[in-house]
């Protein structure tokens, strides 16, 4: 297969790890409820991400460079806001 | 750096952000409660994890391989966890 097909699926696939954070984000606003979620697999999750982008910038490979530093952003996010509405209960 | 190192953090990555399912998945199956959780989320995560293997794959990186196989498994577990609890309410 082209590298540039390659490509594409790599940023379908950024696309789709990065955006699914997106619903739990706000399903947690809209709820204001977030005692299910692990905080533990956020906390890995979000060091990993974090590491998923050096390795990207390492390699040089831009799919990975993008979904990971916006993934990270989301799962910060999640992050306060379950400490948030987990400690208004 | 050397191409070994950057692959030693790519497989630590990816440990993390495969790892990072599980406490999720002992937390439903523990709790026997998944409502907080979004189901879009985790069918996005599954569909982008599935793309992210195939990627891998073109791209001959054994620690995207590995890492996204696993959470693949994972992701799928904590979605038949979600529908069976979810529906027990």
């Amino acid at each position: 297969m082209e590298k540039e097909h390659i490509g594409i699926i790599g940023l379908i696939a950024g696309a789709c790890t990065t955006v699914a954070f997106i619903p739990q984000l706000t399903k947690i606003i809209r709820t204001r409820h977030a005692r299910d979620i692990s905080l533990y697999m956020f906390l890995i999750m979000t060091t990993g991400i974090l590491l998923w982008l050096v390795y990207g910038i390492l390699i040089r490979e831009l799919p990975i460079i993008l979904a990971n530093a916006f993934s990270l952003a989301l799962c910060a996010y999640i992050i306060l806001a379950k400490l948030r509405y987990d400690r208004g209960k």
